[in-house]
This record gives structure tokens, C-alpha cells and sequence, in this order.
């Protein structure tokens, strides 16, 4: 195959010459594999798709230079930085999406300093939907200029977190808002489990022995856990994988929940990390955590601020794979699960990179859709002005 | 498809219960769309690939909202995007490699202050193999942090770009590293193509009326004129899609070219546009630009930096995409096309949208590898501590 017959000048430019004919290209069609692949198992009516990017079918790297340097001849890495936003939320905006392009829901919400945010943000733009996105004050102007740039409102509301969460829970009910904020919507999780599908297949219909992944609120993990116990309920499977959740030391409540010295406020500092998208006080399904850990055989563990960039530049320097610090956590706890034998070097593991940073390509903020919101009656008043 | 038939509670999240069995889930093995999948037309010998990475097979996507917005119903965007160091460079930068790897050549070089060199950069970590990288000393400390992190070599070289890139050459030559170069191997040509394949089989084995694409060195626009081409001569097509090429006003070397006006020095301005991507006062296949643009019946054409600013916003609100201004050149583009006539609004139209920018991932810039050259004996001691 691909043999050059000869060279050809082409005003200056060397064009690679072959014995050209119909058979050199391929007659079938180029296959898609996105998450929809899944349907069967998947809160998606028979019908056409409507959501309008590809979703998910993410690759599962066998990353030899990674695996040669850190000695796990069996290593792979999940990458969901291939997602549209870049991170494994794009998921599920694009399930709860569906789910309001198919019963006629114009506007979705969710509250979310982070990725979630701006993957609702351009989920609902390519979907010609309306965002109205709720975050705290203190939120990055970096990531607001993502979601004004993908034309969502953005609320931000003086008393935190916790309350733009209310407020944007609140508005989901009143105004019939499709819910994408995390632990309440279960097609979140729904989404999420088709990463558990993937790897499985990926490996060849075969379960990996163990899988680390990054933890704050927790239904990334969940959904594997549902993932995995799913491929076992349709008889695809005989057991599940160990589940090695990772939070940084900074603010570690579910590992201190884990290990039975539970975390009072003063013991959790999320500002402590880089790690932002894993950085949650009060993860919003953190029992189903401890429980998914449990019953996989798993385990918790929190890793340092120099383990966390560390893994930030091996991914990039062994595996090509960009991530964010949150999105490395999962390296980071190779090491320390490796140390305490949670994981042996020799099994096969799978490192889930949540996600990474992008920038917002230098265009204008449209600071006209960022207002300040305490209550519905202001969140109104604002959108009245848009058709 | 896809029916639930209940819910359970699971430690306080909600799982959804499905009808569970094997038939579930899809017998046959997820399909992977890679550029590799043409390889009889790429200079590719038999065997497996060694790259590591996934490339190209990136979504042409139908932007919905897009289309209703700007009244062209079946406008397209080609989302290079996707690729693992976001934009279309991961496609030459991965055959080169190939190639590197099937030869025993341990060490790819290239000049370039942007994507060309960050996708060295990556897909040379990827593949376990040295990069070794020739900048102008003015580069952008963050794509300098990408470039480290990825463990490239990163040489600057004070008398500017047109001498790094010579320098990088005579490092090739010298040393018998693979040259990545843009307009130096054929082979990135060749990797680029496989753009317009893709777009082909995407629309259904059928071209585009017309394709917008911006334009810096050159290649981009060239080798999708070779890919078209190769349709041709394989019988699959009988025609192909007009090639419109865009530029920044301020930086139009081959806009000017095309209008008979030949741009001199001083009306070249790189630092006045935020495309910095396209920002080539002597693009390295200027000719053969020309030539394929007026072989396909296009045009080349500059927009101003509003226009471009516009465009990143639009895709990002309109389409759901994320794009750095060179990569949104394409949409900039349009507009001004259809207003002169070289574009009709119901023509099947596709934006090829190159690129976007990414963060390095607050890890630490590893400035231990980055060193000033101005000749090849200073490059030759800088590795010589390295292994």
C-alpha cells in the first residue's frame, strides 16, 4: 500500500505522485463512534439524534514512551480531552440536551465555576439552545469569557457557590429549565457510564484490572461504577474494576470520609490547589462515592500540589496529552496507589484524563449577558430583554 | 431503543434501570476513523502504524444554528480542532514521525513560533522521540511552556524567524533529524490531504461546491488542492471545489499577489493581527498557493480584525466551537466572499477551521531546555549533555 511512483513540481512545491485509481481509497463509509453507540442503554428514544456534535468514542492511548518511563508495560489513558469543550462534561451536556431538543426545552441550566459550565455553555450554542449559567463571584474571568463567547447568561451570585447552585435549581423548576447541575439530573450519570462502555470495548470487550480517576463531586466515578456494573448485569462481563478515586491534598473530604477521619470545614481548603475542578467541599454525591469504591474493591487516596504538576508534565512530556491539573490528578495517584499496593505495576489500568484548559480564542467577553443575580425575580428581569 | 423501566437508589444517586442483556450492547467493535485510513495515498509502507496517537477523522459538522443564523443552509465546518494538540498540524507532524519511527530516526526538528511546533512538541513525546525545536526569540512565553512541558528542545535564535528556520534545516541535514519543516517535506503535504478525503467521504463520497480555508506558509490550502486533485485522478470525482483562501489585512502577501498589486515590506504588518497563525510576510509555497487557487476558480481574499474577533465569537456562539482568530479565518471569510460573489448562500460551502489555542496546565515551564543558538555548534553542545 501508499507506494510512490514519482515526484512532481507543482509551482514549487514537491507533490508525492501514485498509481492513482478507485481501489486506493476505501469503499466503505468512515465509521463514527460516539457515545451514542450506546443507545440501547442510554435514555434516548428511537429517532435520529438531534444533538449536532459527535460526543464521546474518545481514545484509549496505549502510551508506550509513558508506560516504558514509569515501568506499567499495561498503562493505558482514557483521554476525554478529545471532547468538544475538552473534558469528559461534554458528555453529559449533550445527553441532557437531547433529552430538551426532543421535548421541545429551549434553555438549560446548571451552576459550575468550571468545565461543566462551559460545556453547557457550547453544548447549547452548537444546539441553538439557550444557557443560563450560574456561578459564584470569584468565578475565572478566562472561563466566563468561554461561556459569553458561546452566548450563555451568565449569574453571578454574591453568596457563593452552594447558593448559585440553589438559585440555579430554583430556576430549573420555575421556569421548566432543563437541570444539568450535578447529582440532580441522573442522565448526567447516564452520559458518564458510556466512558465505562468504551474502555471495555476499547480493550478488546475486557475490563481493566483497575481505574484511577480524578474525584470532586463525584459522578464521573459513579458512572463508571454504574458503567461497569451495567456490563456485568447484561452478562458482558464477570466483574468490575477497582475504582482508585483522587483529590487533592488540599481538600480531600471524601479520602478523609474514606479513611474514617471525616474532614471538618477548617481541615478542607479548595483554594490550596490548582486543581480547581476537583476542589469541592461538600461533593454533591459523595456517599454514592464511598459506596462505588467499596463495593469495586477500590480505594481514595489525595496526592500533593508537586505530585499534581508533575503528572501535568508527564502526560504532556511521555504521552503528548495535554491536561489540566484537576485532569492529571489520576497519574498523580499511579505512583502513590503503586506504593501502596493498591495496584501493581504489572496489571492493566486505566488513567482517566478528565480534561484540559482552553483559552477563549481573544474575541470580546459579551459582558452584556453577565449580570448579578441574588433571586429568580432578578435572573427574570434580565432575560426579558432577549426574545 | 434505550427504554428504562425504573430507578433505584443507589447511596443517594439516582441510577436508571434498563431491560438488561447482551443484546444491549453492539456486537461488532467500535470503528476508529483515522487519517491512516488512506494510507494508499499517503507514503506509508506496509504494517502497523507506529504513531501512537489517533489523527485526524475530525468531525464535519453541520452547524444547525450556524446555518439559520447566517442563512446558508448547507454551510459545513471542518473542526481540526479536534486533533490531540488541537489543531491540523498533529496530521504532517504525525506522518513525519511515522515515517522517523519505520527508519530509526530518533529526533525531529522544526521552525515555528505556533501550532506547527506545539504538535512537534507533543508528537514527539507521544512517540518517544526528541524534538528539537527552532524559535524566534520574541515567542509567546505560554507556547514556549507547551513546547518544554512536551520535553522539546527549544532553541532561540536572536537574528529572528527566517534564521531559525534556517537553522533548524542545516540541524536536519547535519545531524540526519527528520525535517518538519513547512514547504521542506513533501511528506507534511501529503499528511494534510487527508483533509479533503475526509471532507469528501463526510458529505457522502461528494465535494463541497467551495471551500474556505485561511492561509499563512501555505500548505493547508495547497494540500487540499492535491487531495481534490487525487480524487480526480482516481475517477471518484470529476471536479473540484473552488479554493478560496484567507488572510488578515493587515498581513496580505498573497492577497496582494493575487490582485496584481504586490505587497512590499512595509505593507506588511505580522504584529498587527491576532491571527498570528496566518501571519506570514514570505509564505514558504506562495506560488503554489496561487496556483491551486486559480486552477480551482477561487480567490484569496483579507478580512479585518473585527472580522476575525467576530468570527471566533460566532463560531463559539453559534456553533459550538472553540477557535484561536487564525483558525476562525475561514468564517471571517465568508461573509466578504458571498458579497463579492464568490460564494453563493446555497452552495455547499465548509470552513475549515484549523485550530484553537490550549493552556499549558500550570505546570512549570521546564526552562532547563530552552537555550539560546545562533548556530549549530551551540545546538550541537546544549544536547550533548543529554543522553
Amino acid at each position: 500500500m501508499g507506494s510512490v511512483t514519482g515526484s512532481l513540481d507543482r509551482a514549487g512545491c514537491e507533490w508525492l505522485q501514485y498509481d492513482y485509481g478507485s481501489a486506493l481509497m476505501a469503499g466503505t463509509r468512515p465509521a463514527s463512534f460516539t457515545m451514542w453507540r450506546y443507545r440501547k442503554l442510554l435514555p434516548v428514544p428511537d429517532g435520529p439524534v438531534r444533538y449536532p456534535m459527535p460526543i464521546g468514542g474518545t481514545p484509549l492511548l496505549s502510551v508506550p514512551a509513558l508506560r516504558k518511563a514509569s515501568g506499567t508495560p499495561h498503562l493505558w489513558i482514557k483521554d476525554e480531552t478529545r471532547n468538544p469543550s475538552a473534558s469528559n462534561k461534554d458528555r453529559a451536556t449533550a445527553l441532557v440536551i437531547e433529552d430538551g431538543l426532543r421535548r421541545g426545552v429551549g434553555t438549560i441550566t446548571t451552576a459550575s465555576t468550571g468545565n461543566a459550565a462551559v460545556a453547557t455553555a457550547v453544548g447549547a450554542a452548537a444546539a441553538g439552545m439557550r444557557a443560563v449559567i450560574f456561578v459564584s463571584t470569584d468565578c475565572q474571568p478566562d472561563k466566563l469569557a468561554l461561556m459569553t463567547q458561546a452566548r450563555a447568561w451568565v449569574f453571578r451570585v454574591p453568596a457563593g457557590y452552594a447558593a448559585a447552585v440553589d438559585l440555579s435549581r430554583a430556576a430549573a423548576r420555575a421556569f421548566g429549565w432543563l437541570d444539568r447541575n450535578t447529582g440532580a439530573n441522573p442522565f448526567t450519570i447516564e452520559a458518564k457510564k458510556t466512558v465505562a462502555f468504551e474502555v471495555w470495548e476499547q480493550l478488546g470487550r475486557r475490563l481493566p484490572d483497575a481505574m484511577i480517576v480524578p474525584v470532586g463531586d463525584g459522578p464521573t466515578l459513579v458512572a463508571l461504577d454504574k458503567g461497569f456494573a451495567e456490563l456485568v448485569s447484561c452478562g458482558l462481563a464477570t466483574r468490575q474494576p477497582r475504582l482508585i478515586g483522587v483529590q487533592a491534598e488540599s481538600c480531600q473530604p471524601l479520602v478523609r470520609a474514606w479513611s474514617g477521619v471525616p474532614a471538618g470545614p477548617a481541615d478542607l481548603n479548595p483554594a490550596g490547589t490548582a486543581a480547581d475542578g476537583i476542589a469541592v467541599v461538600r461533593p454533591a454525591i459523595g456517599d454514592a462515592v464511598l459506596d462505588a469504591v467499596r463495593r469495586s474493591g477500590g480505594s481514595l487516596l489525595a496526592v500533593t500540589e508537586s505530585a499534581l504538576l508533575s503528572a501535568v508534565a508527564t502526560l504532556a512530556g511521555r504521552a503528548g496529552v495535554g491536561a489540566e491539573p484537576a485532569g492529571a490528578a489520576a497519574l498523580a495517584g499511579l505512583e502513590c496507589a503503586v506504593e501502596r499496593g493498591l495496584v501493581d505495576r504489572l496489571e492493566t489500568t486505566v488513567l482517566l484524563v478528565t480534561g484540559r484548559e482552553v483559552k477563549a480564542g481573544g474575541a470580546p467577553p459579551g459582558a452584556g449577558r453577565v449580570a448579578v443575580a441574588q433571586g429568580l425575580d432578578e435572573v427574570e428581569r434580565a432575560l426579558a430583554g432577549e426574545c
